[in-house]
C-alpha cells in the first residue's frame, strides 16, 4: 500500500481560541478527504500553538540577570532569551543568535522551538509577538484525536511537528513534538533480518520519520499548509507518547 | 498535489554485479508503474553496495594496532573496527559497541555505516561478512538516474538512503547519503513569511525528509522493499549533490 499524504487545502489563518478540530473538518470536505481507520492527521506546531493562546508580547516580559547576560553575549533580544530560559531544563550551547537547549518537553532543540515569525500581534509591531510551543503536546494532540474521532468515528493518529536543526547536517527537518494514537518508535530489536539468522537491534523513530514527510508537503513556503492527511501509515496505531523518541541523558555521547 | 511513496514491489535479492537499471525497470513494470517527469526513485544503501561489490570477508581484514587498542575498549570484532576507522575521517565518540566517526563522505554516523546484517557469504560463515557503503554514493545515483532517464525518457532524482541514529533522539530515521537531480537543500532564506513583512532564515533539508519518508515505506522488515518509487516531490529538481547538507566543522557545536 502507498503512503499518501496530503495537504489540506483551505486551511484559514488560526487564531487563539480557535477549534482545530472544526477547522479540520471543514478543511477536509474542502479538500474532498474523510478518514478511514489508520488514517493520521499531522499539524504544523505553530497553528497548534496559536490555537491554544500560547502568543507571547515581549513588551511584557521582564528579563532576569541571567538572561541579560546571556543575551549579551549572544547578540539577542533579552526578553526572547528569558522566554527560552524559562521554557527548558539546560543549555547545551550557545553561540550568536542560537541557544541550543533540552526543552522542558524533553528534546533538545533550538531557541526552546519559540518562533518569530508568522505571529502577527494586534495594534503592535510584528517583532514584539512570540509563539511558544504548547504546554503539552501530547495531550493537544490527545484533543484532537479525541474529537476527529468522534466526529468520523474511526480509529486515526494525531502527530504534531516543528522544524529542528541537526547537530551534523545542515538543513532543517520535521520531528515530532507531540503525538497520540501512532507509534512514536518501533522496536524491531529480536525480529530475524531477511536471512532470518540474525537478531536485529534496530528501532525506528517511525513518527520521526512520519513528521519528516509531512513538513515536506507543508513547505515553509508563503502558502502555509499546516495540517496534513496521511494514509498508509506503515504500523498499527497503538497508544504512545513522545517520551518514547528521548534518548536518556545516560546514553548522551553529545551533551 | 499528494505526496506518494510506493514500495516497488519484486525486487528480487541483490548480487554483486546485479545492475539495478534493470532490475527496477522490471520492478517498477510488476508494480504497475511508470516514470514521469519530476519522479524520484529512492534506493536502500544496501542493494547499492551489494550490487557494487561493497561486501567485505572480515577474514581478510588485518587489524592495525590501533584498531586492536579501541576494539579491545568498546568490545568490537578488531577487524570490524579496522574497516570502520578505514572508512573514516575522525572518530567523535565510542561506548561499548559504538564508534561516532565522520565518515570519509561527511557526514556523522554510527560505525561509519558499515552494515552487519543482511549480507549473506558465499560458503562461509554469515558472520564474516559486512557491506560497506558506496564507495562514491552521489556517483552511483548518477549512475541510476542516467540510466532510468535514458529508458523512461523523463527528467528524474535519485536518492540512496541510509539510517541514521540522532544524538539526542531514539530510534534511526532515513538520511541522504547520496543524490542526483533534486535539492539536497531547499534555501527559502529572504523570502517573505506567510505576513510579507519578515525575511525568513529557513533552508529545509529537503533531501532528508524524504529519505525519511521513504525510510518509513521500506521498513526494515523481513519483506525488504529496497526502492521506492516518489510522485508529488513539492520542489523543482536541479542538479545538486550531498555536500550541500554537511555541515562545516566551524559551525558544528557537537565535536
Amino acid at each position: 500500500m502507498p503512503l499518501t499524504l496530503t495537504p489540506l487545502q483551505g486551511y484559514p489563518l488560526v487564531k487563539s481560541g480557535d477549534d482545530l478540530v472544526d477547522l479540520t473538518v471543514q478543511a477536509l470536505s474542502v479538500s474532498g478527504l474523510t478518514l478511514l481507520p489508520g488514517d493520521v492527521l499531522v499539524f504544523a506546531q505553530k497553528i497548534v500553538s496559536k490555537a491554544e493562546g500560547r502568543r507571547v508580547n515581549l513588551a511584557t516580559i521582564t528579563p532576569s540577570p541571567r538572561a541579560q547576560e546571556l543575551a549579551h553575549q549572544i547578540e539577542k533580544d533579552p526578553r526572547l532569551v528569558e522566554l527560552i530560559l524559562r521554557e527548558s531544563r539546560t543549555v547545551l550551547r550557545t553561540r550568536p543568535g542560537t541557544i541550543v537547549v533540552e526543552h522542558r518537553l524533553g528534546f533538545v532543540c533550538a531557541n526552546a522551538g519559540i518562533d518569530h515569525s508568522n505571529v502577527a500581534g494586534e495594534g503592535t509591531a510584528e517583532q514584539e509577538w512570540v509563539l511558544l510551543l504548547p504546554e503539552d503536546p501530547d495531550a493537544s494532540a490527545q484533543r484532537l484525536r479525541d474529537g476527529l474521532q468522534a466526529h468520523f468515528g474511526v480509529p486515526i493518529g494525531v502527530l504534531i511537528i516543528d522544524s529542528h536543526g541537526r547537530a551534523w547536517r545542515l538543513g532543517t527537518v520535521g520531528v515530532a513534538i507531540g503525538l497520540a494514537g501512532l507509534p512514536a518508535l518501533v522496536d524491531l530489536r529480536g525480529k530475524p533480518d531477511l536471512f532470518g539468522y540474525r537478531l536485529r537491534i534496530t528501532q525506528i523513530g517511525a513518527a520521526d520519520e512520519l513528521a519528516a514527510a509531512a513538513s515536506l508537503v507543508m513547505g515553509q513556503a508563503a502558502e502555509g499548509t499546516p495540517v496534513v492527511h496521511v494514509r498508509g501509515f506503515p504500523y498499527p496505531l497503538r497508544e504512545s507518547s513522545l517520551a518514547e523518541l528521548i534518548r536518556p541523558a545516560d546514553q548522551d555521547m553529545f551533551r
